[in-house]
């Protein structure tokens, strides 16, 4: 089919975004995306569910990070988060079906400062 | 990990929306999203490239469908496009590489009305 070349493609395909790798500020591995959670109605990604792997001492575990928390890095040939280890481990609680609970998803917006994607 | 639930919910995953059905404004099913291409810098989902297995007569072949093209419909449990056989048979002709040619991208979303996702 479509071979979309290496990491300095402008592009990334659905099927390859998963274990990408995810950097901090200070150029550390932080994680990995596990998947993405796509919003039907209006078709924009919503949130990257990452694993962080006990990196953090937070076992592996998986979290959704609002998409736009994540930046590609062409240098890093992954992606580039300003989120915190504090941040994290101070995340709002949420349950099993967290993803269809707006009141969880604005809490989860407000702690990491991002703005809402279903706006 | 998650369980998102079942076609009433209102994300999907990454993982899940390749081999999703696509279907006509006339109800019938078109074609089949094979993945999708995710703009790295903006983190925008740019096309969904769907196979169309042959049932356009256009034998087994992909074609990029800028994402805006389509719809999700919880009735049908899929997406839904206005596309027609004309407009995919009248579709511009483009290079192995097209997800890294502008001018080619503008004129296929010219094409199909459909706004740019990079602006």
């Amino acid at each position: 089919m479509f071979d979309y070349g290496q990491s300095d493609s402008n592009v990334i395909t659905s099927d390859r975004v998963n274990g990408t790798a995810v950097y901090g500020l200070d150029d550390r591995h932080v994680g990995t995306i596990d998947h993405l959670v796509i919003d039907k109605q209006s078709g924009k990604i919503g949130y990257a569910v990452m694993s962080f792997g006990g990196f953090l001492g937070l076992g592996e575990e998986y979290y959704p990070i609002p998409w736009n928390k994540l930046r590609y890095d062409t240098r890093l040939g992954g992606y580039r988060t300003d989120i915190t280890e504090e941040q994290l481990r101070g995340a709002p609680a949420r349950r099993d079906d967290w993803y269809r609970d707006r009141a969880y998803e604005e809490r989860l917006h407000g702690h990491y400062g991002a703005p809402a994607y279903w706006v």
